[in-house]
């Protein structure tokens, strides 16, 4: 950490600052400019918070060096992560393709959907039991009986399970019953339940939110890899922007500085970024390009009568010409599809 | 709502979208231009899905015409709701201070600050004693302990108590033990714990989300309301933007858009939108000036020192001559201020 | 300006980076931690390009501390500018009012609104003569006969005249005809233009652009003070955000933040802002009491028949009334109004 | 246009309104709702304008359906556009690169770069004789001068040249001396520049603004369209939001927006939007991947001496790699990269 201190300031202010500094267990490499007073902290600087030395009158910046996450952070551990997880595989080199209903409606169409996608070759069964709606009014999700439609699902295909957490409340029953638990963008810092995440052996998928810099996204993770839980995976769907035209703005960019970054595997999800179906395939294709671990796509047998997001859902036959485009883009980056 | 259909729409495919919306209670009002064919729908459609009927593919633009939310409404309840909450009051002329610490950190920090904010004439007692911070690392708040010291405050001054509450797993102790229970931003769409705040009997701040737009934030509020609980107060905290002078901008024309939509009370934060607590004067002259009916302001005893936030804590002195100046606008707005 | 390079990098790259910056003038303060080398740059860094420092590949971090502006900068000129145009004051405790049409459209319409506003105690007349419209179809302004019915109206009035300018092609007559030129949002970063408008001694309204930083807009006003022009008013007009709401959001800590790094007298547009006229009054409030220098307000004898921008447009009566309640602010706030 | 009147309207003011629009020779589509009157404009309601309507004050929304462009419009021209510029062709299958330096520097910078990137394959020479810099007191670009050493590299080299022009003042010299006039972001929304653009028949290269919506950007194209010059190439480089690890962020999801909307060739710049030289890879291959119809990269034999933008800037074996990978991609995508 660098604090700049303007060179005008009072020097026992300038002392002040540097005591309190060095019992907090700082080291400082002080030097001293014509406008500037310039100190370098070394030591471990994650606990100090950078708001509070900005208050102090004669501070003027203070910059942060180090990255403020450990456990994600690609500096101890240099190799991509790569999870096997009931099956499927994904990162290092092995691409995931998580495919099914944005929301579980019904036996009938959970069982039509996943058979349709794992025969397309999709390798995880997405589906929501519990929906985030932004209206109250709007259908929740069939909650637990979700859960047991997409079990049923599981059986008959093999496909492992990855559906959303709304609350700790069913903790155990998504412990016990999903393969991966998802947690949507708007809970991205919901802290106290990424903590409790972070407790259970279960894979966590972090869905990026809708104004989260990569930073805090890195963050969030961190919450819950502290915990002991180190099988975090990002999903990138779609900042908040002016752009009004897509739902969202699918940040691709954000693919490579994870890989820069950090060593947990990210996927991209190309239907609520943009909430057109007919993005969907150039967005997809794009991802793979750009380098991401997998996908995560809405596929829905009849989008039209879709109890939440009818407008992003493919069709099978759409998602089926999909997978056979997307198997030669994954081919060229050097990663296995199905 | 209103669906534009493509003009150049199959007959059949329009008569199917017909008898789908007619099923679904709707009744039409059916108009045929050169272009396109417009189609009122009457009836109560807060439970059609706009996207599912925006993926149907002769569907152009579907446009919704009634607002979702309904308890927060000002049509239905034209007056201003004014709460009087342990003998503090809020809304309907009543301006309210909620002062205090950003978190509590000690009996005799929290003590000191509670007595002269009291003194310079603040209504409520804020402090935060479950902390939701960007990063594992930093303080995480004093927890359960940190309630209690607020209601040694609260028994030295009066002062009701404002804190905010990260999950329903301490919610008991939160009703026992607080006035009024806070929603912090990064939870304003926690929908599960919303519902379980709408089903308690304590008034409700709910910070709106940093990418939040006024109606999803209304739509927040109407969670709780739709659960029984009216008592939800608003809270403007800044919203993110690309501008990285101020931590969050904050969107001051909030107050008169929430004005005319609801009749929920509104209050604003001036120290966590910017940042900065040499803004916090103009920002809350502002405030009052745009119609808020309170704010909310962090003063802490030794900024420099705090945990968490020093940056943009007031000290006392300055809060005494900020809650003078305060005076004059409140009054000028016909405003109660203390 | 400070450089943060690894403390891994090769020492004879390290070396080559201290030739080339003491090559360029720069005299370097070295100091090395156990993770980060930190130099910091002693002399004028404001020609050297941030990127390309950055661009080398031992260096990690670059911090510039010292302001890029100069003469927009307060600590060059402490004291706040007030200009004298025409006869109305504006800066340093005179708060200006520029009120009419946001497009000139006719004689009559010019006349009329002219008179209202000037009896209102407007100080200055605002009104389009060239106008940026987002579609090439929509009516672009009366040009050069608009600034003649202007004359006619400053003539009847007495009141100095504000025009946007949206190219030097007739900057003569703008020189000859208007008191004050305006630079709108959009040609805020128009850096040619901005340049032209330094050489000659007119005042220059410049507004900020939709997405532009403070510090960027203060970099724009450099532009125009570099070549000798100093008068220059900044006009806060709403940034663009995720919000759709309001047409933008007006960011009134921009205010403050303007006070604190500059000498200049910043007014605000509430009506461009928001678009909607209702929001007119208590954002108008809003921005006295944080601490404007002026406004800038659309009157229209007949919104709904504008040529352009009716929703946001008051009546001369509710402009009237508008003025009466300023007047109360400006007070509070130590400036003179009319 | 569609316009939603409340039902509670005063008679006498809906028939008013219908009079004015009908007078405008608009034809009505009337239907009377429970809560809403709608009515359907029918007409070239390009010219209406929808702010002026919406102050009306018993109108309650306004939705524009047609597209407010029509040159740049795929309905009135359903197959893409494609330019033979100077031998380069761009769009409708073929695929064009624009490489070299951000700025022109020197005869010899400039021919080694030209003559790097046209043997790795690139099908244009890009380099930037006026360059808009946030300060005024960053190197301008060489003017007149930069624009003679891109001429030279031409005869070296055989490429067509793309540069970017600043104001109309040198539009002489740019229509003469360069192949593909550039927009910059900046300038989008230079209406009069834009207009004179029009009227010249060179090839335009326009960036989209910072904080331009797709429909802005298209409506600045029809600008130039409007006066006769149909060759308008539109240039992604990335919007600006709150994320400040990438400089700008990249929107691949406008080229599938741009394809449906539009039959102009869109590019993108992957070097500008974000500013680091080792992102450039992965957001170009995925560019090709979501369809874009060619790249604007940047290339500079010394980054780390670049007088702007070196760390976003590629050494010529780095591009020369990348054009190898790219080829690879634009097979997949059926498109004829050298």
């Amino acid at each position: 950490m660098i604090i700049v201190v303007k060179s005008t300031a009072p020097r026992q202010e300038v002392e002040k600052l540097k005591d309190m500094l060095q019992k907090r267990g700082m080291e400082i490499n002080y030097s001293e400019g014509v406008d500037h007073i310039v100190m370098g902290l070394i030591g471990d600087t994650r606990s100090i918070d950078v708001d509070s030395l900005a208050s102090i009158e004669i501070v003027e910046k203070v910059l942060r060096v180090q990255e403020p996450y450990k456990k994600a952070n690609r500096s101890f551990h240099p190799e991509d992560s790569r999870f096997d997880i009931g099956g499927g595989l994904i990162g290092g080199g092995a691409f995931a393709v998580m495919a099914g209903p944005c929301s579980v409606e019904s036996e009938e169409q959970v069982l039509e959907v996943a058979k349709r996608v794992k025969k397309s070759g999709a390798t995880f069964l997405r589906g929501g039991a519990f929906k985030p709606r932004t209206s109250p009014y709007s259908f929740q999700g069939m909650g637990l009986d979700g859960l047991e439609l997409l079990l049923l699902a599981k059986a008959e295909t093999g496909l492992p399970i990855v559906s959303e957490i709304m609350s700790t409340e069913y903790l155990d029953e998504f412990v016990e019953k999903v393969d991966i638990i998802q947690v949507g963008a708007r809970n991205m810092q919901n802290f106290a339940m990424l903590t409790e995440l972070g407790k259970c052996n279960k894979p966590i998928l972090l869905k990026r939110g809708m104004c989260a810099t990569i930073e805090e996204w890195l963050m969030s993770a961190e919450y819950i890899m502290k915990e002991g839980n180190e099988e975090v995976i990002l999903c990138e769907r779609g900042i908040r922007t002016f752009e009004t035209f897509t739902r969202n703005t699918l940040d691709l960019s954000a693919i490579p500085a994870i890989k820069k970054k950090s060593h947990l595997p990210i996927v991209v999800d190309p239907s609520h970024s943009t909430g057109m179906w007919w993005m969907v395939e150039s967005m997809a294709k794009a991802a793979v390009a750009a380098g991401a671990d997998g996908l995560m796509i809405e596929v829905h047998n009849a989008p039209e009568a879709a109890l939440c997001d009818g407008a992003q859902s493919l069709k099978p036959d759409k998602f089926d010409q999909l997978m056979d485009t997307l198997e030669k883009y994954t081919q060229l980056e050097g990663k296995v599809l199905r």
